[in-house]
């Protein structure tokens, strides 16, 4: 899978990842580290919580969607670069032994206004488990540069719509 | 600090976090494991990226913002217990030997409409760093448990708007 410009992304490509399987242990030491609640510490704790059983962090689970994301289809040239999101939820909780994987679709392709060699493509990105179920749902932007070669024709940045907001 | 209730809240109340110094050795482990990208473990490779020095990965500064709540003001009694978020961004890249620190503000309270004994509350978190530029801004939906003597009221339910979306 190669590296993709501006140019190669277009309104409705889906992009897929690998799986990865939710480990109790590693869970809890990130929420020991980062998140230390208890009922994404202790079982006993997590039955008498909200969630009924141990659940993860919602920051495991956007941490294991970004290791998802990097190792996917979705290949950026010059990384993943991440402006922010315009939606992001936890619609339903994780548990150790879930197994996850994204569904990335791409919503939108703008040249950047006041960068000419760069743009913006707004990305939603859905972590499922594996009942099929979504985990974390976003709607981010991601900053993507332009072919090198097309970034002299100043008339091409007009093409497309620039919508949204400007980068920083 | 005690533990808050959907009844301790109230729009434009602001809570604030101890500080937190980003550590070069923990933000290059974090990366290594969640989001492997060069400018994000390699000092030569992030001289010649976007970010032209070592930048954190946002899912870091995320992470550690969460840390910062947890053992910030902000108490609400059964955790910090998040639904997802109507913004979120990192308008500016953290570093090694930043020190980081919170400010939140209430938004919007309002009681579930499905859930007689809970609540949400919308807070706006900006993770500032040394200098007071904001690193992160989030604006989320909490979940907060109503003072228990007083869900048995059903029409106390009533006297605040219920607005945004449902609770899962």
């Amino acid at each position: 899978m190669s590296e993709k410009y501006l140019e190669d992304f277009a309104i409705g490509q889906t992009y897929g990842s690998g799986r990865l399987t939710v480990d109790r242990n590693r869970s809890k030491a990130f929420a020991a580290e980062f998140d230390p609640q208890p009922y994404h510490l202790d079982e006993a704790a997590a039955r008498r919580s909200i969630f009924g059983e141990l659940a993860v962090s919602g920051w495991y689970t956007a941490a294991l969607t970004m290791r998802l994301l990097v190792d996917g289809e979705l290949k950026p040239a010059g990384g993943i670069v991440g402006l922010g999101f315009e939606e992001f939820r936890w619609p339903r909780a994780v548990h150790p032994g879930d197994e996850l994987r994204l569904e990335s679709e791409i919503l939108e392709v703008r040249p950047s206004q006041s960068r000419p060699n760069q743009g913006v493509i707004k990305v939603r990105t859905t972590t499922r488990n594996q009942n099929g179920e979504a985990v974390q749902v976003s709607v981010g932007n991601l900053l993507v540069p332009r072919r090198p070669e097309s970034t002299g024709a100043g008339d091409k940045c007009q093409v497309l719509p620039a919508r949204g907001r400007g980068l920083p």
